[in-house]
Formats: C-alpha cells, sequence, structure tokens
C-alpha cells in the first residue's frame, strides 16, 4: 500500500465483487513458524468468507482452537507495457483476507456453506448434482473467516510512462487478459447436451 | 498430499514447466506472527526464482537476514463437474515453492532478473522498452528463492464419481478453461501497430 497508496480500495462493495468474481483463492498459514500458501475454492455469504479446507492438512491440524490465516483473491485483467522497464507492470483487482479461520461444524452452517461453494463455482449447478450424503459431508472440511479486516487493490488503465519517456518510438498499451471457458467435454457415456451454466459459463457478474 | 497422493509430482521438468507457464505467483511470509500472502510476478532462472518484491512492503522489513517465504503459483485449466456434489472439482497445475528469500543486491544479477521477470510476462518484450537506469535499478526490489524445495501438484482429466452414480442423469464433464488475450489496447498518442508479442499473446510454451 506504500508504494501505491492510489491503488488501495476499502469500500465493501468493491471488495464482494472481487472475492465474487475470483474463482480461486490462495490460504496462507503459519505452521511451525513455516509460512505455506495454497490454491482452494472459496465463496463469500455476506459478512463471511467460506474456504474449501481439505486441500490444505498441514493448515488443519490445530484447527479446533482456530488459525491465523490471510486469503487472497486476484484477478488478472492485463499486462501494462510501458515505453520504460520500470513502469511495465500488471492490471488487477485483489482482495486480502485477514483473520481467524474457525472450522464450520454444525450440519445445517456446513451444507450451506457447501452449497455457497458450488454456486461459487458454477451457478445453478448445486440442485443438479447429487446432494451429499452423512459421510460425505463429514469427509468435506470447511473453514469461515469474518470479512472484518479486507482490503482491496486494483490496478487498471493504461501505462503510467515518464513525460521524458513519451517521444520514444516504443509501443506502449494494454493487452487484456481474461479467463475464458472453452467447450464442455463430457465425461464417458454421457449423452445428454451439457447444461447452458456449462456451454456459456463465464466469471463476469 | 495425503488425501490425493495420486496429484503429487515432483520432477524437476514439471515444476519448471508449471512456474514458466504461469503469469504470477503468490508469495506467502510470516510478519509478527501473521500470515500474509500477496500476488507478484516471479520468474525461473535454472535452478533460481526471482520475484518481484516491491508489492509486500511488510516482506522487506527484516529482509536482510532472509525471510521464510512460500511461493506459489497456479494454473487453472477447467471445472470438473461431477454428478455428485462432493466428486466436484478442479483442474489444476500448482507449485509450491518453500525457502528463504534472499534480496538481490549485485547490480549485475538484479539487472539479469529483471529482465527474467520481464521475459517471464511478455517474451520479447524486454529489448524493445527503455533499459532501466540507475534510479530505477535502486527503486526495483527482487528477492531470489533456491528452487531445491518445490513440489508439484495437477489434477487433470475427467471427473471420478463413484460406481452407485454413473446412472445418474446428471451431466458430468469438464469445462476447459484458459487465460485468454484480447486485442491489444494502445496507450495515448501510439499510432505505430502493436508488435506480435502483444497480438498473438499466449501462455502456452
Amino acid at each position: 500500500m506504500r508504494r501505491h497508496p492510489e491503488r488501495g480500495a476499502y469500500d465493501r462493495a468493491t471488495i464482494d465483487a472481487i472475492l465474487d468474481e475470483a474463482l480461486i483463492c490462495h490460504v496462507g498459514f503459519v505452521n511451525d513458524e513455516q509460512p505455506f500458501v495454497i490454491p482452494t475454492i472459496h465463496a463469500r455469504d455476506g459478512n463471511t468468507l467460506y474456504i474449501h479446507g481439505s486441500p490444505g492438512s498441514r493448515m488443519l491440524r490445530n484447527i479446533k482452537e482456530g488459525i491465523d490465516v490471510c486469503v487472497t483473491a486476484t484477478i488478472l485483467d492485463g499486462l501494462v507495457l510501458a515505453r520504460s522497464v520500470y513502469h511495465h507492470s500488471m492490471n488487477y483487482r485483489s482482495v486480502v483476507v485477514l483473520g481467524r479461520a474457525r472450522e464450520v461444524t454444525g450440519r445445517d452452517e456446513k451444507l450451506r456453506a457447501m452449497q455457497c461453494v458450488v454456486e461459487h463455482v458454477v451457478s445453478g449447478r448445486w440442485a443438479d448434482a447429487r446432494q451429499p450424503n452423512e459421510g460425505e459431508l463429514k469427509g468435506t472440511t470447511i473453514l469461515a473467516i469474518s470479512l472484518e479486516e479486507a482490503s482491496a487493490k486494483i490496478r487498471t488503465g493504461p501505462p503510467l510512462d515518464d513525460e521524458d519517456d513519451l517521444a520514444l518510438p516504443t509501443w506502449a498499451g494494454v493487452v487484456p487478459l481474461t479467463l475464458e471457458p472453452r467447450a464442455p467435454i463430457a465425461a464417458e457415456n454421457i449423452s445428454a447436451p451439457p447444461p447452458s451454466y456449462a456451454t456459456s459459463y463465464s466469471r463476469r457478474p
């Protein structure tokens, strides 16, 4: 935040929109003084961020007492090519959430959190899929973090070159980037056409 | 690794290919017992991973003595829609690098690392852009981490549903995802056409 204070944005609507659009997040935690960063799936439900905890088995060792985490979600929007090497940058939107993660243990909250996570990834999918049974519910770990301590950082727009460099012949501009779906690939023995949430998938709201 | 040991892959060629294709990484570090995760740009040079350190000003506080970091790079390859909620997944390739980051202070190594980072993002760009002057070199922070302790995790292929669920009428399959460029947007007062590395940008090797 110090180097580019203008990139800081803190209103909750901005933070929520980034968390909702970002497909995955990276969860940071400390184990025996060593930091770990694990990619996982998240979903926001009001003021709570749920994350799928199973990938980070190290994270779960002391989870009963809660664990300090940093959850960061980043959306890449483009490459910023400036005339000078120094002013090259990326357009992006990111959110950093600091907080103490608790394990979701209540059956109702856990089921609802799982629904949020599935719907976050593919809106409309929950109702179509076979619902979790009791064993699967127990076999799934969901962590919850409050969004109280969340902040966003955003860079947008063209490169910002030094005045002295504007006359250089170097091309400058932005290469926009988006996460794009391609045609769905059906599993073996599936003959029905893919549902519309698969054929017209988009992260854009 | 415990839940899905089959997803672990450790050969260096696999690790290198993931690091080279991933556009950004997330760096985790600890400050006053609190984990932080910051998105930044990286580049691999043989057995060394360079990361652009400036975004994480907290990270740099004690950098002279080195700092324990976890650098994680994740490439999303697709959504895995299973017949059951439980077997939903993502196809992805990720690398986790654990190590002690040192600041690159030697002028020659720093310049070379900056070149690696720029070329990692847009191959061919370094030679076209105005080279860094002494002030810009000083104003850039680059950290180096050995790739000695690196591991990869990969999930690929179709959903793996339980035998009992195969007869369900639910569509199952994969929605592939890729980070796609769109048409370059020139900065103000640029009339030359964009270079080919901008018009036909691709993360694929």
